[in-house]
């Protein structure tokens, strides 16, 4: 049995997939940014307008310029597996499959969306790319991508996970980034969090308003961002569209297809393509969400107008929150702590068009220990919350006793992760859920009346 | 200009290649393994004869079985880059290529003859592997090779390399191998070792010594090796021959090929398919190893017959090495901490068809880090011994004006290495080197009349 999809390098997409063209649902327009009225500097428009435009636009593909297009080719197009020994494991007559970003050189997928930024910024005349990361994965991605273009990188790295993962901050620093821990003293943002809470774990809503303030000070630095924003998903899309091609050669069309779900854009990767494609191949295709236990934002917040930053200075856009003073509880996958879901994503699971569901962590590891023992293959902690999904939906298979064809995205590898699994393996880790009284509290601000 | 050359799976060659056919020089027999007079079970030949026979005969190309093949496969062929952004950096007219085996499952070239050692093994009816591990690599590797045909597989692990990186017991033990410190208390050779020094450090040799024992006491276990021995030399030439076609695609032939020397099997992959085609494209084509100035069996040790293991129960090959009671002081390549290097290299090295060259490790990880920052991969501090020489290669061209075309193994990636680039970025690093007297002490039992 075939077990490997291979593409040539020519098959990388010559264009991003802009689903706005086929979506039959509104996605609200954003509401511009509140003034800032403690003294500090009106916040300059971030994005560049290259970029910005075609995502809220409605032309279909994008085509993606040749110099960002020859970076991917660098380890592009990503394999697509068919998880026989897992499949062999779990006893289920599923067809399961998995496309693997972990060969990326940041050992994810978010090396996709950073390359094409720090392209379309440095045209731009950006000298400095600042960002604010959880995990690490975005950070390291956008570290990496800057060099070629010959561009400095300033990241701020939520301090819970820069602790449990100092390695990530070594690898930044090796791709000749600037790494602060956060909250910071650089930032004011970072000193009233450090006032509020001297031990502040940090939050990427946190990191993301310290990177905000910090660009915003410097005259050549602008701020980008790792997921959520329609031009991110849409650079992700270059995943699922390999994916069509190499379940083409598969022969084969999914029935679920599964993506974890931190801000989106990995979910919005491996998903977008099929759900264009499944209009005419299969109709009945699920698209499924997973989020963590400790940071529900689809399946316990509320549809509603909110910021993307922690300090509320960015343009509110409705998306499905727990608000943006949310605290999530510390997991190991910190790249899922984040308070919202894409706008995009958020408005099509409002109007039914994709499931959500959310796992303990300790499911999560189990999942992710049961793959890697299975594939050879160590999934990040993301990217195991959808081996779990996967996983479920095979055993469902197996008590239907029918056939269903499974497609995950394993997002990134987790060999950065593995004192995440030890501590797995040693019983010491912890499932984490926020109370109804704590989610409400970070959303009574937004029901209010502004 | 183009920087990447992929090949399609179907180019993942269908034959190893065995040097043997070719050479101009003698590699001396081996000397049967000591009677052993304390009272332990007599050693069992440990490898399986489908498998040893070949690699000691003349037949030049060995059929790849197929089921390796198709495992290879999985991730095989692996990239070939030309580094054009470190050519830049360094402002020299050499062309750099270089061979990546990062991208497979374990994330080193070791398991491309783990894969082969356990299908032979298996056909053999052994049920379970038995091996020791440096840096642990090697573990990792033939852990995730046992599973796929069904065998248990047990790791004897050198202690200080598992207290600097615990995550590669981790990484075992996620793949279901047992793993042990070494020394341990399972073995005879592990409690005199511990009796000798409570606080010793490990070996390669010691480790490797304390699988054997642990092995020949269990009736379906076998010991299984990861370098040095002709059949892993043989395996890992998959990734010459990878390279050879795709130097062809990329229009050059190299003047040198540089490999990192622990044993041998990693130089050896890459170098050997150009010894051969090197006689009708280049005769003047240079092979050169690289190893650490803390254990330079190459550069100072002497071509003698000495035993693979440190308690002296193998046969003894003639090889160059520091003794097999050398004791290496701690450095972060681990796996490049073996007292000898592998029969056949010594024998070409003796007969000057292979130059080597040692290097300290800050050097090391200076080249490392600044190869990481121009090509956005972070090299195993083992194969960053191959950049270092790459480097200096690529001056040299510089200073003479000339062109020179550079080809290294890039044998695995640093993921799982970050503590050690971050103890160099720190100027924690330290350089060892062993002096003469020690060298002479442990070479000195093999000078004398036995």
């Amino acid at each position: 049995m075939r077990e490997v999809f291979n593409l040539e390098p020519e098959q990388v997409p010559t264009s991003w997939y802009n689903i706005l063209a086929d979506l039959p649902v509104e996605v609200p327009p954003s509401r511009p940014a509140p003034p800032r009225n403690n003294g500090q500097a009106p916040l300059r428009p971030q994005l560049p307008l290259s970029m910005y435009r075609p995502s809220i636009g409605r032309k279909r593909f994008v085509p993606i310029p040749e110099p960002v297009r020859a970076e991917y080719q660098r380890w592009r197009p990503t394999p697509l597996y068919r998880a026989s020994r897992l499949e062999k494991a779990l006893d289920t007559p599923a067809h399961i499959y998995f496309k693997y970003e972990g060969t990326s050189p940041s050992g994810s997928h978010k090396i996709n969306t950073a390359l094409a930024q720090a392209y379309y910024y440095g045209q731009s005349g950006v000298k400095e790319m600042v960002t604010g990361t959880g995990a690490g994965q975005w950070g390291s991605a956008l570290a990496m991508a800057c060099h070629p273009y010959g561009m400095e990188c300033t990241v701020f790295m939520v301090r819970s996970s820069y602790r449990q993962k100092p390695y990530r901050g070594t690898l930044m620093r090796l791709n000749g980034a600037k790494v602060f821990t956060s909250p910071s003293e650089e930032t004011e943002v970072g000193r009233a969090a450090l006032r509020a809470d001297p031990d502040s774990p940090g939050s990427l809503g946190i990191a993301n308003a310290e990177a905000i303030e910090y660009a915003n000070d410097r005259k050549e630095a602008r701020f980008s961002i790792g997921s959520g924003e329609n031009h991110v998903l849409m650079h992700q899309t270059v995943i699922g569209e390999e994916a069509l091609l190499q379940m083409e050669l598969a022969g084969e069309f999914p029935d679920v297809v599964i993506g974890a779900m931190g801000a989106g854009s990995n979910f919005a990767g491996i998903t977008f393509p099929f759900y264009r494609a499944a209009q005419t191949e299969n109709p009945a295709t699920r698209f499924l969400a997973v989020e963590p236990d400790a940071c529900p934002k689809m399946t316990r917040g509320s549809y509603l107008m909110d910021h993307t930053d922690y300090s509320g200075v960015t343009p509110a856009v409705k998306m499905y929150t727990l608000g943006h003073t949310f605290m999530a509880y510390h997991i190991h996958a910190g790249g899922l702590r984040y308070h919202g879901a894409a706008p995009i994503v958020s408005a099509m699971y409002h109007h039914d068009l994709v499931e959500a569901i959310s796992y303990g962590q300790n499911r999560v590891f189990e999942s992710g220990a049961a793959f890697a023992k299975a594939e050879g293959l160590v999934p990040a902690p993301e990217s195991a919350h959808a081996v779990a999904a996967a996983i479920d939906e095979a055993v469902k298979a197996r008590e239907e006793r029918k056939k269903r064809v499974i497609l995950f995205g394993l997002s990134g590898h987790g060999l950065l992760d593995l004192s995440a699994y030890e501590s797995y393996l040693s019983g010491e880790t912890v499932d984490v859920v926020p109370t109804d009284e704590e989610i409400q509290k970070s959303l009574r601000p937004l029901l209010e009346p502004t």
